[in-house]
Parts: structure tokens; C-alpha cells; sequence
């Protein structure tokens, strides 16, 4: 999809519309009928945000063409939708919450870039990763590109400390990512370990939405400390369901192959939870990380895969995490007033569990 | 190297003591002794920057110790000691212009971490380049911590202006690799795109140290902007010598391989003028480029490549328009009083293009 498409569709709309879907086929009614009310509610927002996203400089080096083909795939903008809603909280959003939706954009596609290099990544959002598009070393050089753009934006609203934020927010991931890294392959990856990666890598950046968003939004330190409590659970529950659609999602739906967390030699929750409960997990986990790069599990270790998953109720107990996850995000608003943007933070939790895609 | 050994050795006054053995050596008397003085001048400067870089956490990741790996090899520091000198300008050095200096180091650094990647590099400042020894991965995550690193020092100095002007360079700087990206293999490198490369890759981030020095120092606008014009000059000379040495050098001195430009598939200055003289230059030219990842040139080929640059008299003729840069570089500060670091800085301008490594 060209990025006109994407910006034309609005690509982060139609993701609510897509969960909606899902609420109504599970018999979800009231909660579909919040997330017409949510869409309602940012629908003008997010497509500022995707009209700024392409309004990046369309240069005409492979740099500039991998930073964009990402970009163009659209992808949920949930962390763009963090920022709206966190500055809907207080004076709304205007000119300030919009550059800070596309910078947190701008970060993801930046780590996604650099992450999909590392991880030898082929797949993303459903069409070919832009490495295997253009190359390692553009994508390398793209994600420095939008890390800085990402910057750049942050710094010119002039809204106080949240560059500062950012930029420690970005050591996090980093940090996250080497721990990751430094596991790789490692089936015995202690469960503190994995929570320590999810918080680093897909929670700060959540929390840094929320905080930056509030802050837009002229919203007081003590309410924007509650706001990155509610980013922190609402990431770790977002991370929770991406593992547990990782071996239970549809490739179709979700962009992605099935099983790359495992051929990419991470573990994830699930695998974590199924290896604890049945020991001999060990023996088809151990043959999956030890594939080559590009090679994919044989049918018969897939459905040993699927098999231990579910018999061990691992995949569940993921879901359960995450529906925990949520809770505690909708907690941390308790002490905010009732208004039509926190229900709306709230159908964000609840929705982000029954996601597919 | 460890890095605490580098900061006993004291990186760069060592680079100053053997730019005064190779003056010495060529009977340039005077500019010896002026390198004296300029080591007298910034010896406690560069101290206090290598202690600071010294300070960087080292965590127990293979992120953590690419980076360190890096900055432990120490390097010739010329960015930070830029710093150092235009804030002497001004009100003299303090921990704002440390700061600086030590952040310019970072993103030097950053930037040799993902071009090594980037270029399949494998040896850098006389060791094996970080990539070779932690891999690929680390070495991504490092320069991507590093940078962070250094936006962080910036920010936190406080000093007007200097941070956004950085997120400008750091971009001006991709951009120019992703032009070096886009043409590499490409033998008919006009000289004009050679120019515009280097301005980006190499002068624009010394540009930025004189900058960033001479606001620390306190110093108006209008002596700022005639310090990035010293910077940008100087930047170019440097970048001119160090294409040279690719061809001239020794590597037991430079610590890089000889050849590596061209076997990146990069041409410089040296083999674009030999080129224009000799068209049948191409020949061997084409077959160097298109030899495999270390791959290594012939002792035919190197002897060929060498003959060529001789005959043609590409690399005096690179040494030549060095010296005219460093002449700008000069000139640049033609409007500044007298002073003990004015004449340091034109000292490191004229010593720059004697240099040997």
C-alpha cells in the first residue's frame, strides 16, 4: 500500500473498525459500541497524524525509501492514539499532541527498522520487510533518520521535559533490546527476565504516549504519573497478546509469520509458561532456535508446538495476563474524573485483549 | 586498549606528540613548536573529556561493551578538542564545552559503529572493529545508544541552540551516507557528489563542535557562524587527507587497512582525479569494486592502483586541495582578535594536513 493509501484509508480507524469485528462476533456489544464512540472521538485526530506522517520528506536514496515503505503500511498508530486521548484529558489536541503522535510513530518505525535488521526479519505488516526491500544497510541508516525526525519534532513543540523523557525513554528500549539480544536462543529465560525485556521495549514507549500526550494536554505532574502507569500496563498487555497471536493469530490478519518469536530465539510468555508446565517442551523448543536464519519449523514441529500450547494452557494463561495487564491500566485512571476520553482510555485497555491482529 | 588504559595514555595529546614527530621529521620547525603549545593548552581539556567518556556505564551487555570497545581504542578526539579550542575563544572551557565535547565523541563514534555494519568493516583504530568481535546486532544497538548518549549530554548542558542544531547535523550526516549508499559501485562518481558526501559525512559534525565550543564559550552569533566555517574547512581537509592515506598511509600508523575505500566500493578525491587522467584506470578500478566481502585486491592490483595514483599525480593533487581547505579554515578566523587559541586553531588547520594517521 502506497503511503497516500494508507494516509487516504486511515489506517490506525480502521484497525478500531477491525476490533469492533471482533467484539461483535464474541457477542461484545457494549464494548463495540465504545469503540464507535473512541473512533468517533480521534477519528479527525489520527488523520492529522497520518497527514503529518506523509508529509515526510520523500527523498530519493533507498534510506529515504525504506523509512517510508514502512511507514506506508500503515500499522495500528496505537501509540498515536495514546498521545490524542492523554491530551483530550486536558485542553485537547492541537497542533503540540499532533507532533508528539508522530514523533512516538516516528520512534516505533525507527526500532522496528533496526529491530527487523537484527532479528533478520522478512515480514512486516503484511508485505516484505523494507531490509529485504532495499537492503541491511538502508534500513540501518532509515532508522537513524526517523529516530532523529522523531526528535526534532519533540524538540520544536517547546512542551517542557518531554525530549528529556524521550531520550531516556529510548535508553530503556536500547537496554531492553540487548537484554533481548543477549538471551537469544536461550530457552531457559527466567520469567523476570522476559517481564524486564517487555517493559523496556514495548511498555516505556506507552508510557512515554501517555506522559507526553498529558503533558500536551496541560495536564498536572500527579495526573501525568498516572497516565504512564496506565501506558506501562496497557503496553505490557499490547506485548502479551503479540505473543500469544504469535503461535494462536492468523497470518492473514496479523502481517506476520507464525512462530518467528521462537525462530528469532526469544521466548516468549506462552513458551515460558508451557516449557514450566511440561519439562520436555525443552526437546522441539531447543530443535526450533536452533533452525538457520530463513529455515521455518517442519509441519510436525509446529503441531508439537500448537499442541504443548494448548494443552499446557499456556496460551490462555497469557490472556489472562494480559486482561490482568488491562485492569491494572484502568486502575491507574481511578482517580480521574469521568469524561469522554477516559471511558475511551478505558475501551482501549478492555479492546487490547481481544485483538487479533 | 582498555579504556582506562586509553585515559592514562591520553588519546589525543598522543596524537598531537606524533603530529610533532612527523613536522619534526620534515624539518617544519615552527609548527612544531606551536603543537607544543596547543598540548599545553588543551591537555587538561582532553583529560577531563576522556575521564567523562570514561564515565559512560558499562553494562554487562554485548551492547554495552561494543560501544566501550570502541571508545576504549581512544582515537585522535579531534571533534572534542575543536570544542575545546572555540570555547577558549570565549570564556574558556567548563563542563558545559566537557560536556559537549564528550557528546560529539559519542556521535562520531555512533556514526562508526553503524557505518561499520553498514560497510562489513573489520578493523577500525588498529583493533577489530566492534562488529567483528560482538557482532552485527550490538554493534547496531550501541550506535543507537550512543547517539542517545549524546543527545542527552547536549540537553542537559543547557546551552541555547546546540541541540536542535545537533538533531540538523546527525541528519545532515545520514543523509550523506545515504548518497555514499546509493552510488556505491559506482566507479563515475561525479566529484561534485564526492564533495557533497563529505560535507555531510565529515565536515558537518565538526562544523557542529566548533559551534557548539564557541557557544559554550559564550560567544555572539556572528563568531559562531565564522567557527562552522573553519569547522566545515577543516572537516574537508581532514576527510581529503584521510582518503589519501588509503592509498599512502601505513598501516601500522592509520590502524585501517589500506584499500578499504575502494573495496567498500566508495571512490574519493584521489581515484576520481586519477580516473579523469587515465580513463583506462577503470579497468582495475572495476575489478577492485566488484571483488566479494574480504575479499582482498591482488598484490597486481595494489601495485597497479598505487601506480596510477602516482603517475597521475592524484594524490599530491589531494594533498594540494587539502591545503586549500585548511587555508579556508584559516581565513575563516581572519576576522577574530590574536590569541593563544586562535593560533591553536590555526595550528591544528595547517597540522592537519601533515598528519600520517
Amino acid at each position: 500500500m502506497s503511503l497516500i493509501a494508507a494516509v487516504r484509508t486511515g489506517a490506525s480507524t480502521d484497525v478500531l473498525t477491525s476490533l469492533r469485528a471482533v467484539c461483535d462476533s464474541q457477542g461484545l456489544r457494549e464494548l463495540s459500541a465504545r469503540l464507535l464512540d473512541l473512533t468517533d472521538l480521534v477519528k479527525w485526530d489520527m488523520r492529522e497524524v497520518e497527514s503529518a506522517l506523509s508529509t515526510l520528506p520523500a527523498g530519493p536514496t533507498a534510506v529515504h525509501k525504506s523509512a517510508l515503505h514502512l511507514l506506508g503500511q500503515g500499522g495500528k498508530r496505537l501509540r498515536p492514539m495514546c498521545v490524542a486521548l492523554a491530551a483530550h484529558l486536558g485542553t485537547g489536541f492541537g497542533p503540540k499532541a499532533r507532533d508528539l503522535g508522530v514523533a512516538v510513530e516516528l520512534v516505533h518505525c525507527a526500532t522496528l527498522l533496526h529491530d527487523d535488521v537484527v532479528d533478520l526479519g522478512d515480514a512486516r505488516r503484511g508485505a516484505p520487510a523494507a531490509r529485504t526491500v532495499y537492503g541491511n544497510a538502508a534500513s540501518i541508516f532509515a532508522g537513524d533518520w526517523l529516530l532523529v525526525e522523531a526528535l526534532r519534532r519533540v524538540g520544536s513543540t517547546g512542551v517542557d521535559g518531554v525530549l528529556v523523557r524521550l531520550l531516556d525513554i529510548i535508553e530503556e528500549m536500547i537496554f531492553a533490546e540487548s537484554i533481548q539480544l543477549e538471551n537469544r536462543g536461550r530457552i531457559d529465560l527466567p520469567v523476570a527476565r522476559y517481564f524486564q525485556v517487555v517493559e523496556g521495549k514495548t511498555a516505556a514507549l506507552f508510557r512515554w504516549a501517555m506522559f507526553a500526550g498529558g503533558r500536551a494536554g496541560g495536564l498536572p505532574e500527579r495526573v501525568c504519573d498516572d497516565l504512564e502507569t496506565y501506558g506501562r500496563h496497557l503496553g505490557v498487555a499490547f506485548q502479551l497478546i503479540d505473543d500469544v497471536l504469535d503461535y494462536a493469530g492468523d497470518e492473514a490478519v496479523t502481517g506476520k509469520a507464525l512462530f518467528a518469536d521462537l525462530r528469532e530465539g526469544k521466548m516468549t510468555y506462552p513458551l515460558i509458561v508451557a516449557l514450566e508446565r511440561e519439562p520436555a517442551f525443552a526437546d522441539v523448543l531447543e530443535e526450533v532456535v536452533a533452525l538457520a536464519p530463513g529455515q521455518s519449523p517442519t509441519a510436525a514441529q509446529r503441531r508439537e508446538l500448537v499442541r504443548v500450547l494448548h494443552q499446557t494452557d499456556a496460551l490462555a494463561a497469557g490472556r489472562r495476563l494480559a486482561v490482568e495487564q488491562a485492569s491494572l491500566a484502568t486502575a491507574a485512571l481511578a482517580a480521574l474524573d469521568d469524561s469522554r476520553a477516559r471511558t475511551a482510555l478505558l475501551t482501549v485497555a478492555q479492546a487490547t485483549v481481544h485483538r487479533d491482529a
